[in-house]
């Protein structure tokens, strides 16, 4: 018998609405809230929420679902859901699943069920790469709490702590939102991974002292030639690891790659608000109305990436092969 | 006739005590803090109301001139300084130096006056680094307020200003601390150079989008070979700023070199508190008793300094001979 899952499914249809894990109040508090309209779902996902790839895909469609119950108007539906995040191709895709089911509500139920599966082969395939008692440096949160449930790069790390590798975590912080320190050792104490938790200034300086044996993040969108947009400060991770040696993953599922983008410059890049920078918990920490740039996410070069790791297997370079074959089954 | 400097001194002797502006306090407040005691001293450097390799090297004089004020004994106080901040070679330097006066009082003033004028002649060196109109990134603050005045980096962008260079400064917010979001901004502020504050892992994105021309950085003290100990995450910065070919400057006074230290693996690094990196203002950011790891400093290799800049000049590889010239003088 397999034990409970410590972490609550992080989105999931309970009772003709939208239940998530209120990604907002956590490591302090497990809370939930619950989206009955699309427009209260699309408030989720602009605030953060819910966010991730992956669990952005099923919230796509579980928003479809919404505006079928609720009546909504599908085209304005979908067009407010597409508006609220730019860079996770996976939204859209949630979104035109859910769009095309004549049961939304089963669609996104199945999405979800189906996210948490993939996660797991995924994790699978993934979990060799790290080696025994291996140093894992992960930036932001790709975990169960990106996705429906396991996780991404969390569930390769969560599959080899499976199968007795012991691996131990660095935990990027993630500046701005703090997504490492608030969520991905949230999801490690749970899980009872041996884990630390350094200011991402610090990846350096563990790399240079032989610290790190290998580098895994998610993934928001992946272009056809391997090229990767993730959480900012992916990029600089990819760069270090190169200089020191150390191999950089990238564990995403498939619904990643965005057939239609040849190249990275392809990618949209979302920017957010200055007050996500400039100011921490209400508490101003720059001086008032000082000049903020603020993207969410960049773009790590294909070269720069030792393999992805997705739930048909590890792809490895080149990329617009391997993705080509693993995109066309 | 100059404008008055619209930057109050750092650090300055006033009716018999240590007047400091209150760092902690920025950039909410301008405040002041008095040490009328070598323990009030070491306790505003080590919560870093007062910080910064030259100022700490100010500050340590003038602990020694509290100390003879006071009656202190002088063996006493000095290691209650020293044991303050290990990364700092300057701090040292000036409590040595203020140890050795006979009227320690006049000999920390006059450290403090040679500081700004030092820093006025390194700017005017570093200046001519920084294109027309060039886009400098700077990590932590190297202001007036790591100094007594006029600051090291920030008195090359400073001097280049001045010069007419136009500059514009990507200001990384230099977590966990801030330095660079409460400091730097606030000082930049201050002279009106237009300048955008970012996350630190935002470096890696602006570099690969050619929007840096140059990264300027000061120094927490430089090893015989030129390695350089500086504010963590400055070694990230250096290793970025060679994938993209860009120059990476140090900007520091000659008394940052250890000629005791041959190479950076000889400079202590000071590991600081998990609570500045798990807690922002009083607030927790991740789970309680969450393991952290948190050092104060890294250490970048010499080969990746383009050049140092300092009051005698800008000092260029091979460091060895160009830094032996230089302190033989």
């Amino acid at each position: 018998m397999t034990a409970p899952d410590p972490i609550p499914p992080t989105i999931a249809w309970v009772d003709g609405c939208v239940r998530m894990i209120d990604q907002r109040r956590l490591p302090g508090e497990l809370a939930f809230v619950d989206a009955k309209t699309v427009d209260e779902l699309c408030d989720a996902i602009r605030t953060l929420a819910v966010r991730g790839a992956p669990a952005l895909g099923v919230a796509g469609a579980m928003g479809m679902a919404l505006a079928q119950v609720t009546g909504a108007d599908p085209d304005g539906a979908a067009a407010q859901i597409l508006g609220t995040r730019p860079t996770a191709v996976n939204l859209a895709w949630g979104v035109g699943r859910g769009r095309a089911a004549a049961d939304a509500v089963a669609e996104a139920e199945r999405l979800a069920a189906d996210d948490v599966a993939r996660n797991r082969r995924l994790g699978a395939h993934g979990a060799p790469l790290v080696p025994e008692g291996g140093r894992v440096l992960t930036h932001c949160n790709a975990g169960a709490l990106a996705c429906a449930g396991y996780g991404t790069a969390l569930g390769v790390i969560r599959a080899a702590a499976e199968q007795g590798r012991r691996p131990s975590v660095w935990v990027d912080e993630t500046r701005p939102v703090l997504q490492g320190a608030r969520l991905t050792a949230w999801e490690l104490d749970r899980l009872g991974i041996p884990a630390t938790l350094v200011a991402d200034v610090m990846a350096g300086s563990l790399m240079s002292g032989g610290e790190v044996d290998c580098v895994v993040v998610g993934a928001d969108r992946i272009a056809r030639n391997g090229d990767v947009a993730n959480k900012v400060g992916t990029y600089s991770l990819a760069v270090l690891a190169r200089h020191h040696g150390i191999p950089f993953y990238v564990a995403a599922p498939l619904a990643t790659v965005d057939l239609d983008c040849p190249t990275g410059a392809d990618i949209p890049i979302e920017r957010r608000a200055a007050d996500e920078v400039a100011s921490i918990e209400g508490h101003a920490i720059a001086p008032p109305g000082f000049t903020v740039e603020n993207r969410a996410f960049d773009v790590t070069p294909a070269e720069l990436v030792t393999a992805i790791v997705t739930e048909a297997g590890v792809l490895e370079p080149p990329y617009t092969e391997s993705i080509g074959s693993a995109t066309a089954g």
